[in-house]
């Protein structure tokens, strides 16, 4: 089967946005080996979203839009595909439902142009959009398919995931089938791992391996081509021995698993709590902690302590401490991780205090200096890292780090 | 003139990597008037280039296509193009003198397969790659434009930069401009600002305005085509102003600007301090509010209480008062606000408390359900919202919420 995708959106063209609607389409056409040749973005233009329908219609099978679906006079869509398939638009009771029942939730009055999001073209299959208010749906022509999704990312995302790929599948047959798994590591460089895996990265050629580095660590993705789903699985799960037997404490999660779910799933397994205490980050530790469902269970409060006079309140850090080492230092983290664990109570305390910048920064504490602490029972450690210059970055890996501490104590590494 | 963008790699249609060559493309070209109404993408096929770049000259005067110009077997943009306008590759003498001197430079063996980067269709125009290898170059078939730059994004934007927009400005005549602005509002759904908006909508061709749903609420797009760059800020601004008059309130940045930031000048620019307490936000409002530089000139401290426990010891909610009404209610945020504003001294105190899910609704208090509270001196308010069943678009969209409460708290909006 080939698949063609349609990205539709004047923001597209006037690149207001970045298109990754399609980039992740592709990335699930590929996995269940369905051949994508061409994508096409157009506008928010009924003449052109035809033209572009029937270029796809001389040389794909199936056919998937993305965007313009909304309930305003811009999207149009539907009008262009009703008049590809050369059915009329008409209401669908049951979508009209359902619509109906969101606004109620909502406590919302439904407005008239909401309504037009119940129409399809007569004999459509309705897609179910669990995220939005524009369900999608799928119209056969000449024994092809056109999808229309909507534009909006995790909208378009669960349906590609829950809808359109099942559905897809179903009619695909067999091609080969391209298959990723992405080892997630974080507190070593890409020219370091890449020295330490050299001699396995140098003959592995299917499965293949890469590295990307991106904003959360390094991740080292395998990539194997194979008959079917389970022979690529395979492939994929010996390299990855291979690999982890060299870094197995590096690597903090697969594929999309984050830090903050493996750490949670260590504490809940260990019955162990944690309290946050922060300053740099302002508050973003705690934040991706309670980003994992249920994380309740062990994250009890959070500190963020940004003035002087909260680190001394909330935490009981000496103000002498602050005056004489300065409020960014070893000393600082430690009191704080220390004060975070005592004023609630946990097991674990964590604490963290640096110069996330642009400003702030001196000749001897540049910005980008920051110290992380952690306080148990058993162990009382502090770290120092000297980070770049970016705010943003700084918070992020700030974060990253003061929980791969977290992870490295459970794990049990020193 | 019409301009098409045609991305080659087949990288991109496994979706391995984003398209942003064709976004900063698609940005330059609106800057200066071209208009574009398509974008394709393919592989490094001949045949499929050829294809793409035989669809693009039937309806576009000025195609660019970006990658496939590497020294590696798979990169063939420049036979299609050859083979499209009748030219043979020929080696250009003062491109190849150039490529060895960069390998000299670089101290490394000119391999032969770099060779291949100083070949061309005969009668192109080179165009220079100041950060790479690998050349670019425009040809001309029937009046019509093609030109060929490397996939690689630094490489690519310097020369579009540096030569290619200044090439199609010169030819592009009287070309109109094409400007945008964005306005970005929270706390009302895109269908019932349509409708607040109709009429100003349906008599807005040019400039024109649209509705973009994402993460952060809803944006209003307004675009203006226009001989030159301040005509066109005029017409924007006269729609503007006409929209603002309805909706100031929710206005909450303009184009790039957050909602942080905004409140961030405006709490500096009256002199006033905030602290935050939040539930299940678990640290994300404090950490927003961070993320703007000089934060720390207005916001003192955040208290993250997780559990009612740290309700209870760090703000000061009346145990009762947990049990009576719950620890999601209008009276404990109501008391969360106050708490902050107190135990931190500061001018307002935030307080948010809610059920992020997926986890802990029921019937009476479902999944999504917040409250959001402010206390100032001068003013108390709670507010309630009912959102959706994801848990981190529902931290997402609470922190805005909350942000924007205390931004309508500064500009007096009851």
């Amino acid at each position: 089967m080939i698949a063609e995708i349609i990205s539709i959106g004047t923001e597209l063209l006037l690149g207001q946005i970045l298109d990754t609607n399609s980039q992740y389409l592709s990335q699930k056409l590929a996995e269940i080996g369905v051949n994508l040749y061409f994508k096409q973005t157009t506008g928010d233009n009924v003449e052109r979203i035809k033209e572009a329908i029937n270029i796809a219609l001389d040389r794909s099978d199936f056919i998937v839009l993305s965007g313009g679906l909304g309930p305003t006079g811009d999207d149009c869509t539907k009008n262009a595909v009703s008049q590809i398939v050369g059915k009329k638009l008409i209401l669908n009771e049951s979508a009209f439902q359902k619509l109906k029942e969101i606004f109620d939730v909502r406590g919302i009055k439904m407005s008239e142009n909401n309504k037009i999001q119940a129409y399809f073209p007569e004999g459509a299959m309705i897609i179910e959009n669990k995220n939005g208010t524009a369900p999608g749906f799928i119209c056969s022509i000449k024994g092809k398919h056109i999808a229309a999704l909507p534009g909006v990312p995790f909208e378009f995302k669960q349906m590609v995931d829950d809808s359109l790929i099942p559905f897809i599948k179903e009619r695909a047959g067999g091609g080969k089938v391209i298959k990723s798994r992405v080892l997630r590591t974080i507190g070593m460089s890409e020219s370091r791992l890449a020295e330490i895996l050299e001699d396995i990265f140098n003959d592995s050629v299917n499965p293949s391996m890469a590295y990307l580095a991106g904003n959360s660590g390094i991740a080292i993705r395998i990539t194997a081509k194979a008959e079917d789903i389970d022979e690529a699985e395979k492939m994929i799960s010996h390299l990855e021995r291979r690999i982890r037997d060299r870094i197995e404490g590096l690597i903090y999660g697969v594929d999309d698993e984050t830090i903050e779910e493996s750490v949670g799933k260590l504490l809940r397994a260990k019955g162990l709590s944690i309290a946050i205490a922060e300053s740099c980050t302002g508050g973003l530790i705690s934040s991706t902690i309670t980003n994992t469902a249920g994380s309740s269970l062990y994250f009890d409060r959070g500190f963020v302590t940004y003035s002087n006079n909260a680190k001394i309140e909330m935490l009981s850090v000496p103000e002498k401490l602050i005056n004489e080492k300065g409020a960014v230092s070893e000393e600082v983290a430690i009191e704080m991780a220390r004060g975070a664990r005592k004023k609630a109570g946990t097991d674990i305390g964590v604490g963290v205090t640096g110069i996330a910048g642009p400003g702030g920064g001196t000749a001897e504490k540049p910005v980008g200096l920051v110290y992380i602490a952690l306080s148990a029972k058993d162990c009382e450690k502090v770290k120092e890292y000297r980070l770049g210059k970016l705010r943003l970055r700084n918070k992020h890996l700030t974060s990253l780090l003061a929980i791969n501490m977290l992870r490295q104590y459970l794990i049990g590494v020193k």
